[in-house]
């Protein structure tokens, strides 16, 4: 199907796919197709597509890509894809800071010619190849010509380290409101250049996993990810889900006694059920995203606990109101409506309480806080919701003597 | 709360909650506490919390902020804020084909002192302050400065139109890779820019709303609203939940009496339910985030409904021979196992024909694709999957005179 594609049309294409599937694409094309469509990506991309391309294939394609792309490539490939180090650009401009603003110009009109992309920053290095400032290039067109590049620039310089991890480096980059942030080694000295356009990507894939991640999708998946991939990625956690639903059974199993002696209570167990579930996941997706933007800290779940435990308790007297009479209306059991009704309010509380634990939980745990997040939220509802739905009942049976 | 903060912190928490949310805390501000905070929001952030104000303190806030932010501000507010003219900055620098590069510097010098954002591109206007041509400052700065504007600007500039979605146009900058896109009016005129960073949060809001809106969360909640702005949000879909779930319910109330006859199917019953809503909410998540990155055409709906088909199909072969086996070793009954597998089978193909479904169908009714489409999904696989596998155990029944 890519080779159907325009050149253009196929390297967009490997960029948006995850880069096991690309790479797993490529695999059946020939040198040459491979070279016409990573010509088009930047370095930072072709690394991540080479890094998953068999090893002995990488040599081959690195050899026929044009030596200044091969060499950042390279160079790239020596830091973890999910780091600053994997996502920055190695091609940027650095000048002293005794040069003029003249000749810094001068300078950058000559390295142009290679350069596809635009140019933002200016940074200036010492004589150790350390950062010590920055020049906008708007600073730098309005600056007196003959003036130093040391007298204009801003010696306030934010800069990321090589191995910072890539979504914090999308956070930092949008949140200073800048177009690029320089990245620098250990001995301080400039390395390369995180851009926004780069930190937005990772900012969308981030929120592409955490929506995946909550259903249990492995990695990323895409609309046209091979459907073989697609099942490899998915049929894990439907069987981890498999057997929490068992323990759900198990709970349900426990009571059959119960539910033979009071049937009308089977009516009850899918809406018990359902609605606590949703619940959940409205808490969850809240936390999990507020958790991707950066909007909370781990010391913040207490306070979190007390708002969804307020909104659990108000929504729950509410539909549990409403469920409890129409129990009532059905049967004409003022015992059946109170049992369901109070166990749809207990069981809106155990919704919010799991949603707000069960991210910061996997996180104390040092997992991404999305992972599995929605299958265990449900599990967890349906499980305690059967627990204290079926348990009321049986001592409902038990105290009036069904 | 808000008012702890400083102003600087407080502005940036104003501008990440939603405009409603936003308007409800400013409202027991002094106007003075309100004007220190607005001040350093762009005008469009400004623009929106106004518009959220109550009527009668929107005119008292225009008048107190400096006259060019009022300004800028009172001509947004004609335009809806989700379109490119509710989130384009009218502050912009516009020059004639005719001028030099050196008087268009001089030009851009003059304007500088009062602009504290970056400059990216200078836009070329005739006579009539149509665009025709655009010039980037790199563009700028490494011309001649004898040449004229005409003569080294981009004549093929794209545009956007006033009320062009504000996803489209978040979606198109972040497709060409601009860091900022003019918008015009019906007669081609020049009336303002989106930048890059605009686009930005418009996509980060996208995301953030997908996800929400899916479980059934109206606007945007962060986790910092307000509860009792949280409830209001939270409970009519938890409502529409209620009664999407008693469909559901409904459906075992039809065969009390299978349950009656054969009382270990009820233990299946959550088992069913929820790999299979686990299983339709993984291919919705993949569906909503391909519409979302524009990624998928209405036209796509068949091939992505046969490639999810074979994923349900071998994730419920396995899953049903798993079940299936599980079931027959509990009660060493064939019957259960192969009615319980075969319903496992059944209901993941539900699931992710539902998944399917559900978006696309959401999208041709004219609605958000996200809107409440897990609680839609998962009472989808609950009613057939209920309906089907009962089904099959009244024709069991029925067939072996169990």
């Amino acid at each position: 199907m890519l080779l159907q594609l325009s050149p253009v049309q196929g390297a967009a294409t490997l960029a948006e796919l995850d880069a096991k599937d690309a790479a797993g694409l490529l695999g059946t094309f020939t040198r040459d197709q491979i070279i016409s469509r990573l010509q088009l990506l930047s370095p930072n991309q072709v690394a991540d597509l080479v890094l998953a391309l068999p090893p002995e294939r990488r040599e081959e394609v690195l050899k026929a890509l044009p030596p200044d792309i091969s060499a950042s490539v390279t160079a790239l490939l020596h830091h973890p894809a999910d780091s600053a180090g994997g996502i920055m650009d190695n091609r940027f401009i650095a000048v002293t800071a005794d040069l003029s603003v003249e000749a810094c110009i001068a300078k950058l009109r000559a390295s142009s010619r290679q350069r596809t992309d635009e140019l933002l920053y200016v940074y200036v290095t010492d004589d150790f190849q350390k950062l010590v400032g920055v020049v906008s290039l708007r600073e730098l067109v309005f600056a007196a010509s003959d003036r130093r590049i040391g007298e204009i620039m801003n010696r306030d310089v934010w800069s990321l380290g090589l191995t910072d991890d890539q979504e914090e480096v999308s956070r930092r980059i949008q949140h200073h409101g800048l177009l690029g942030l320089p990245v620098v080694d250990e001995q301080q000295r400039l390395v390369g250049v995180v851009k926004l356009r780069d930190a937005i990507r990772v900012a969308e894939n981030e929120a592409t996993e955490d929506m995946q991640l909550m259903v249990g999708l492995s990695g990323e998946e895409r609309l046209w990810t091979p459907w073989k991939n697609s099942i490899a990625r998915r049929l894990p956690w439907l069987g981890v889900n498999l057997i929490t639903a068992l323990g759900a059974s198990a709970v349900v199993g426990v009571f059959e006694n119960t539910l033979a002696r009071w049937t009308a209570l089977v009516v009850f167990l899918p809406l018990i059920s359902a609605v606590a579930g949703n619940t959940g996941n409205q808490a969850l997706t809240v936390i999990i995203r507020a958790l991707a933007l950066g909007e909370v800290a781990p010391g913040d779940a207490l306070r979190v606990m007390r708002k969804e435990l307020v909104i659990g308790l108000a929504n729950g007297c509410l539909l549990g109101l409403a469920i409890g009479l129409l129990a009532f209306g059905w049967k004409g059991s003022v015992l059946l409506g109170a049992v369901v009704g109070a166990a749809m309010l207990l069981n809106q509380i155990v919704g919010v309480l799991s949603g707000v634990a069960v991210p910061f939980g996997l996180r104390r745990l040092g997992v991404d806080p999305a992972l599995a997040s929605s299958i265990f939220v449900t599990t967890i509802t349906d499980i305690i919701g059967f627990f204290l739905f079926l348990g009321l009942a049986t001592i409902a049976i038990w105290k009036f003597a069904l």
